[in-house]
């Protein structure tokens, strides 16, 4: 969070497609390079300007265009604040198939961009299936209307894929056709206390299998996590206070039918309490608690970011390996960092978070002092490294480990501007290179977000 | 079917990548044209040679890779025939998240690369959603590894996307990975008659909000698409004998419990037969009587053959549309031809079916003879059109009137050689433009299935 701090002198804000198709056109045929920028509440540095960019801000196009309640599809400007089109679906009695924190102010042209994932994917998949359609401004102003509303088109190539997830770099998206699921009546959820992560993940496959079709989020935090947030948010309260357990799964359930749902996810529950699977376990018995379960993992990256510095990293990785990353990297880093381990289980999806107290840079030794009866003696020399060394410590360590297990070092964060160099650790040398001529295609004057997303090496 | 019939002095039938690598390789070189074919089983000619080309064949390249029962993730070749993966799975306790009646023949990869659609979309998705990661070789021989298993990965652009439905013109896809759902034990299948299009239409209204995460089938049939099915069909019975109705929807549930999905089924029919959106209807009370009615649904293609000659359109429209389109091509083509309607309603896809009986080119008149007192007179004097001449009256009307209510002129059979030029009536002269830049950046030299997707015109 604030990692990134850009500054530029320009910020334009168009009105509507016509105005933003100008405006690079015009930037086009100067070699004006511009940022894209939608609610900016991205983590890797992809909207934030590096030198001088013009900002191109989309948040003045925010008119929802249609909606057909029998097909789902809604049709909306770049701008609109995912919140409220979510608020606006639920009086239509559909909801948005993606859900994130930050829906408060990210903007869905922002989201689609950076094919954004959430905590709604294990149950609607992502962008690239929801997302129908979309129009385009490029680098040189053409607009691409490729703003179809049909679930099915076999018609050509799906170009509107290659800017989902582009991170602005291709082209500026500023409409978007969504297919929104119908909301479904009744939503449980409950949480429950496993002894060890073998246990979180034989509760993933059985949840799965035995709550099928409704089950809606399986999230996970670990011991760390839990009391960040008790400590350092007010009024949270931990669910099941008996005792500390080593890791807590959230599991959420959207079905169209209040009896049968919660006889099937009470059923699920017995059956993992007595399996041993999970050792505590509560049901959300109405709206507030359903509330307050959610509060705690949503409330993780705030209580990260009261209790000093951070170093976040947004992992893909084969569910089984998933924590080992975390105990390595607690072995690695001792005593002094905290390393937090949370995130999308369901869909293998790792929150790593190394979490240091803020030091300053100058102090680097800390002496513990113990008290005898000849008077105080030191004890204990700590040196307590700069964030430069710890930083040293975690990478490229975090992405090598991950490369090594095939997963992605950007699970759904992004490559942007803190990534764009280490793309080789997720993506293959001849697919990087495929990358960069498609850059060089669509924006031959590179004006489009500047090194982001594909390394400068390839496009200079 | 069997209407594009190639001719090609060589088929290439490769056993791994490597060798089709050196194939392409060898053929780009000598600028030798090639046309990719997997089980042959499209409708649009896209997998037959248009003058010399050489034919590469992926059947040899058929073994599974790799399968983890915790993510669901299968690896495999591109040869494997989509019914043999689906057994495989059966066995592991999961489902193939696509299914159509060319199960039998069609291959994977050809299904990846023409987009297939088929029965169970309406509940996974499309291929873009649920395809995780691919290899592809270009025209150039070079191999892209972008075969991943994550669920999420944003390390820059998602260049699969491009080769899934791109019918074989950007690359050869050689191997595939896909996210496959877990089997669910619970499957029921309702027949159902309704007397006019406006009721199918609010039954799906009602079916997505009533049935919600269990609805796994909503497909429809007209009345004529079921007297085609009875008589040409041995041994098909019409569960609903007791009348004919004009429009019959298949629903299919899957989930996890029986008697709770069985429960949500039967108060939705009773609703349904209240509120007067249903005439009459069946539930399968055996697997016999489900893959009965199944059979119905998937016999209507054979049904016409078997009826005389066949003018095939695939349509994705907006629902309240999709059958006016229907009943003004029978006022168009008058009481010579049987218009059929039928397909995937719950996605918007109607297969439109023109079938004609099959009179020699040459005869074009049919005399009616009425016998009276006088001796026989002739009474009527019908002029039988060519089948030139009925085309003439199809199209392009078909595709003026699909593309007017914004609908795609090939919802999941793609475009071929039968389709290419008539791209416009679904993509903007833009998107089209971009198409064929992106084919030139890929294969420079044409040697990909040329004459297919693409308008001529654009890559000469």
């Amino acid at each position: 969070m604030h990692k990134y701090k850009g500054s530029s002198k320009l910020m334009l804000q168009p009105e509507n497609t016509e105005e933003l198709s100008q405006i690079l056109k015009y930037c086009n045929s100067r070699c004006l390079a511009v940022v894209p920028q939608g609610g900016n509440t991205g983590l890797v540095g992809g909207s934030v300007p590096v030198f001088d960019e013009v900002i191109i801000n989309t948040r003045r196009m925010n008119s929802i265009i249609s909606f057909d309640k029998v097909s789902g599809v809604l049709v909306c400007e770049a701008g609109c604040i995912l919140e409220n089109l979510i608020s606006f679906l639920d009086k239509q009695g559909f909801i948005m198939p993606l859900d994130l924190g930050a829906k408060g102010s990210c903007q869905i042209g922002g989201n689609v961009s950076t094919n954004a994932g959430g905590l709604r994917l294990v149950r609607y998949g992502s962008l690239h299936g929801t997302v129908l359609g979309l129009e385009v401004v490029l680098a040189n102003g053409d607009v691409m209307d490729m703003l179809g509303t049909l679930r099915k088109d076999n018609t050509g190539y799906d170009l509107k894929h290659l800017f989902i997830g582009s991170e602005g770099s291709l082209g500026i998206i500023t409409k978007v056709s969504i297919l929104t699921p119908p909301k479904l009546s009744s939503v449980n959820i409950a949480f429950l206390a496993c002894q060890d992560y073998i246990s979180c993940q034989k509760l993933l496959f059985e949840a799965k299998r035995r709550l099928g079709e409704i089950l809606s989020a399986f999230e996970f935090l670990d011991s760390r996590a839990m009391n960040l947030v008790l400590n350092h948010l007010d009024g949270v309260r931990n669910p099941l206070p008996s005792s500390i357990y080593n890791f807590y799964v959230l599991i959420e359930t959207t079905g169209s039918n209040e009896s049968s749902d919660k006889e099937k996810l009470e059923a699920f529950l017995v059956h993992a309490m007595e399996s041993g699977l999970v050792s505590d376990g509560a049901l959300a018995q109405d709206l507030n608690q359903a509330s307050s379960f959610w509060h705690i993992r949503e409330g993780i990256p705030e209580a990260l970011m009261k209790a000093g510095a951070v170093y976040k990293y947004d992992l893909s990785l084969p569910v089984e390996k998933m924590y080992d990353l975390v105990e390595e990297m607690r072995i690695r880093l001792g005593a002094e960092a905290n390393v937090v381990g949370y995130g999308h289980l369901g869909d293998g999806n790792l929150h790593l978070n190394v979490s240091t107290p803020q030091y300053d840079d100058a102090v680097r030794f800390v002496f513990l002092l113990h008290k005898s009866k000849n008077g105080p003696t030191v004890l204990l020399l700590i040196i307590i490294r700069t964030p430069q060394q710890i930083l040293a410590q975690i990478e490229p360590f975090v992405y090598e480990w991950t490369s090594r297990h095939h997963g992605s070092i950007s699970a759904e964060h992004g490559l942007g501007l803190m990534k764009a160099e280490k793309i080789y650790y997720s993506k293959s040398a001849g697919t990087v290179q495929l990358m960069a001529s498609i850059k060089k295609l669509l924006d031959p004057s590179g004006i489009l977000n500047p090194y982001k997303v594909i390394p400068q090496s390839l496009l200079s």
